[in-house]
């Protein structure tokens, strides 16, 4: 068995205005997806969060996202494949220039929100994606959304000669084809911290999900996502971490 | 005598607007500043302006900006020292990420507009673009406006490690301390073009230039700025060329 | 028979960059569609176009778009119809605020591309674009896209009380649902003047298009399209303005 | 005595971040300074707020800035007097048709950060803001910053048919000039609420400051800037406000 990595969304700062408790959650996680200034973040908030993620040892990764400040990336965009590829090679190299004041190194890349979610729904957009990777550096991991079938992106990333790591949720409910439960939908969010736990388990041991219509569903998992964006999910990342620590040992 | 270097602004398009007759002017310079975003350009535009660059043979430099899209950089900002480094950092690795695409690399950097002339007029800004570009590549020339005085520019370069570029311009006046004379002054921007080449033959033999108040000018000149506007500026650039190649040749 | 309004989009210059031949179109145009500040313009631009608008006589509308300057508003995004609702309200505004120094006002909203777009296709945005409209001033009316079934947006309208104006385009061929066709087929666009002057005298008088799959289309047309772009568009806006003087006259 | 009218900046979330305590604020000021998307702010934000403050029958007033969302409009930008001009009839608009959608007014103009410190500095800026204020509506007072001779903003306020209210700060130390003392000196901003309060108490009551330098220091105060920050901001407010009350009924 090897244990997931546990990824987080940071540096989604933006100038005056804070949001997330890097600092806090930092210790816990194996990678830090620091966002690029298209969706969040700005070169001193960058700096800052690669520093802080150097200075705890987390691996680094590009989180690149759509145009959009306002929409905080959240927001599809009837992008081609092409201005995600550019898109993606503007934002990656961006981290990287910062990456080179604190000697640090980018070491995957994970894009986010809405541009995530068009990828994992659009071949044509995940093939932009990976010949950004391919490009940028084609040893880089590209994290995606593991799907109840990820043999077309699992063949597509053969051909392009990437690398992918998928990623799961702990703290969401699934549908059976492996996506996540719409937020709308109750129950779609898990907040018990046991809950969420035992999915981590279940996620790193390979163990079957029950999706929401009640088949069983089974999850590479690569990564887990985990949020440091208030006390309880940090407190829920430190049980997850103890739960995995124990997996290990065992 | 070393014959300077033509450097011209390019890929200051953005979006659906069109800047700048790339295409036209790049098989005549040396030097491709090209924007990265913030005052101008977007990735698409970058990757293009990229392409055209390797496939001209033409040296890429980064273009760095302020933020301010609206007034094309042109507005002088009161960013900090290390604003201004981190503004840097991420522009100049947002086109080095766009180069990887095109197999090209950064040769330089050159910051433009009111960021450009901030630095000339306030050595703690150029202290701060000097640290930039040494933690991106210390290799890198920064290209920096020759003034009558260059020494305390040299000194700061050489402390800190950095190769400077000092630049001059053909099409414009100079005050007797080495600044451009203000637009809004008559006769600050010279349109004959046998007054350009005469003066940029001027500067690349080293003779003194005659300054507004009538004192010479000794200004050093490792390359000549030209622009790519309209087809005037471009016959210009041309007629540059071949004073220089008849220099050359001499 | 009522002679459509030529409606033109106007004031699409942002900061350093240009675009449209706006000085040139407006005298033959009775609506200047000016841009925002979401997809493309400035505060300056907009009092520039609105003064020039009014020296003409020409009808102020807003035309209100996505945030989205790198994609000039024709990327379609994800927006809910209460964002639209407010988007629509603060560009509207912002316009408005312009015209005050100009003494002038607004006459009709007209959004933008992707948004115009989105509006013909989903009724909940087009209602939250009503819900502005009336609450900014209910006596302005909306031009929104013809198609061969306008039952719905004019059911919506009336419960709305909204006015309406269905807009055509002349220089478009069209699908027999009343969509434009798409330009990447060929024949999309029309570049013939006489072509053009046809298809604006045919829909002035209320005559049956031919759509692309043969069959007759009839459309509403309270106002028409044309384009400022360069000197062909502008060229066949002048035809086109002449054909509508003589059908006035006939 | 006219009990000076309590001010506080509001509306400063962006897009998926917070920033204020609007909602507590509110109930204890007079004006609500009301960010309008250049420097901090959405129209949903925009929307929201404007409905709080209606709700609480506070007044609204317009917050322009700078187009400066990275440095929240703190970092002063070589505008022109016509840019200022044109950027705030912009901005007053787009709030004026947010307002529209809650049966709202704009009562009073406020510029914010480095556009505010900018006007106080230069009269020829002053006089742009001016000329905004004068087209959009002459009968909006503009909140600008009270000094120590206030001659040459009223007699250009009389000269342009405007009308000025004067802002102090119960929280800030001052120079001998009437200037704000830099935040970067020790004792520049007062944290201790008796003595927040016994300033605010003077500037109401019109009596003299004690300045930097031990000069004393008379000040006109139309209006007070209050802070919504934190919880002891909050706590400071309410202090004033109680403390204007008994001034009232004295």
């Amino acid at each position: 068995m090897v244990i997931p990595l546990l990824n987080c969304d940071m540096g989604e700062s933006f100038g005056n205005w804070t949001l997330g408790l890097d600092a806090e959650v930092m210790p816990y996680v194996d990678c830090a997806n620091i966002a690029c200034g298209y969706h969040a973040s700005d070169p001193h908030v960058m700096r800052h969060t690669v520093a802080l993620a150097a200075k705890h040892g987390v691996r680094i990764g590009a989180h690149p996202g759509y145009p959009d400040l306002m929409g905080f990336g959240r927001r599809s965009m009837t992008c081609s494949a092409a201005e995600v590829e550019d898109m993606m090679l503007y934002q990656a190299g961006a981290l990287a220039g910062i990456c080179r004041a604190e000697d640090a190194e980018l070491s995957y890349i994970k894009p986010h929100g809405a541009m995530y979610n068009d990828m994992a729904a659009n071949l044509e957009l995940l093939e932009g994606a990976m010949r950004a990777v391919r490009a940028f550096d084609a040893s880089l991991p590209l994290m995606v959304m593991a799907t109840a079938d990820t043999a077309p992106h699992r063949e597509l990333a053969a051909k392009m000669g990437i690398t992918l790591w998928f990623e799961t949720f702990a703290d969401r409910a699934y549908e059976a084809n492996g996506h996540l439960a719409s937020r709308r939908l109750e129950g779609a969010v898990h907040h018990d911290q046991a809950t969420i736990v035992a999915q981590a388990i279940a996620l790193a041991k390979g163990e079957a999900l029950t999706a929401r219509d009640g088949t069983a569903l089974h999850l590479p998992c690569d990564t887990l996502c985990v949020h440091g964006d208030n006390p309880e999910s940090i407190a829920a990342v430190r049980a997850i971490r103890d739960a995995f620590k124990a997996l290990e040992s065992a």
